[in-house]
């Protein structure tokens, strides 16, 4: 039996998604409750591993199970035995087929950060702070140009082992807020620290250093030192998980073109 | 020269207020900037100790220094020195006579609680999570019993070690929110667990498993047993310090009875 679940966590706690020896991570949480119900070591596999801090609304894993339990039990079985800052939203059964990081067709990221002369310690983890003022429209108009197929190597970090850099990006919009931003950002997949590179470069952007019409060029010239920023991952949430083509066309049309998860590697 | 301080921290990550060896508090992150600005150790006396994961809106600490810096640059600079998680509100030089313990002649405290089935991940370490309904009014009703001067021997942790626990409380009350409650309560001092104490009773008040009438009796006892509980430290927030008389006397009325804090301890 396929058990798909999924949960939500606040990412402050955590040395990111994937299991390390001696961490606190969210992996090493869920094989652990895990393991002591299936007296055995069962594998979590999710649709993106999270880095140290960064928080998910919405994240999604898979295991195999040959224990009987409904979903309904499975989710309060998880939950009590959970700590405070992860949550089991919805447990379902799936057919063996499937599988999140392959199924997996686009996910959203929020970046969330707030202009203040001064820092909100309440707000530490959760948003990140800027001091100076920002012109949201010119950041809005740069986060725009990132829609569509690119080869993004010039917006991730240099680590970033995969066969390609080419992503599809459906939705890149800064979102003005009470006292600041958020950027919204939904693609078919992410880059190692891309996220956070766009988040610097748009901020960049808005204080007036770099300009909307650099981003061809940029993208072009695949060189990551041209865009030596990365923001803090304080304030960036993994916001939604597409799991079907359908949901994806439901959100941004019939006319966009789907990247097949298959193909991609370590997103 | 006597230097005054303002802050504001998350308590979330820190183990308390108090200086311990190889842990992170507040004393320490001060006392480490200050000596590296003196070329010596120099001790900060804060108004409250508050305790592992206990957030402050507003806190003060004195300290003596040779340094001829004005408040200002203070304020930049041990802003420039601390994590995200602390902020230097205000400085400003008060006189040698002054001290942060035994000039404070009142607090407020914040309680944070939310009522929903499910917890959310995103509110563990600042507010505290309920199940089950309550009734506000109740407790509201309950609160208000405390207000005066009681001995509170039956509220506090049996740990508690100080020569009188009478403690005066000036404004005691449960404020509903959007999803929950706040509990503000303001008193001349509070005896160690004593606001924690106060809360776990008035959510047993509200659940229904205890009444308001039974706070005299109570309070008449002496007795610890007789509530046994202590609300997680997430949802507290130390809100004001009150170090004039007139300024609680503004807050609260000519006819409250000040307790003068150079007789208490331990606050």
């Amino acid at each position: 039996m396929r058990v798909l679940v999924n949960i939500s966590y606040l990412g402050t706690h955590f040395m990111g998604f994937q299991i390390q020896q001696h961490e606190r991570t969210i992996q090493q949480q869920f094989e652990r409750i895990l393991k002591r119900m299936h007296k055995r070591p069962i594998r979590i596999h999710p649709t993106s591993r999270t880095d140290r801090g960064v928080h998910a609304y919405e994240q999604f894993f898979h295991f195999d199970t040959e224990l009987n339990i409904t979903p309904e039990k499975w989710r309060y079985a998880m939950n009590s035995a959970l700590p405070n800052d992860i949550l089991v939203k919805a447990v379902s059964f799936v057919d063996d087929s499937f599988h999140c990081r392959y199924d997996c067709v686009g996910k959203s990221y929020r970046y969330k950060a707030y202009v203040a002369e001064e820092r909100d310690p309440f707000q530490s983890g959760l948003r990140t702070h800027i001091k100076e003022s920002l012109n949201y429209d010119k950041m809005n108009e740069a986060a725009a140009k990132f829609i569509g197929t690119h080869d993004f190597t010039g917006f991730c970090s240099q680590k970033t082992e995969v066969d390609s850099k080419v992503r599809t990006i459906y939705q890149s919009e800064i979102i003005q807020t009470e006292d600041g931003f958020d950027y919204v950002v939904t693609g078919s997949g992410f880059l190692y620290n891309m996220v956070r590179v766009l988040v610097a470069f748009l901020v960049e952007v808005g204080k007036g250093h770099r300009s909307p019409e650099e981003v061809p060029s940029l993208l072009e010239a695949r060189n990551r030192s041209n865009v030596p920023f990365t923001a803090a991952a304080d304030g960036l949430y993994l916001e939604h998980i597409y799991l079907s083509e359908q949901s994806l066309i439901q959100d941004f049309g019939e006319d966009i073109k789907i990247h097949r998860k298959k193909s991609l590697q370590n997103d």
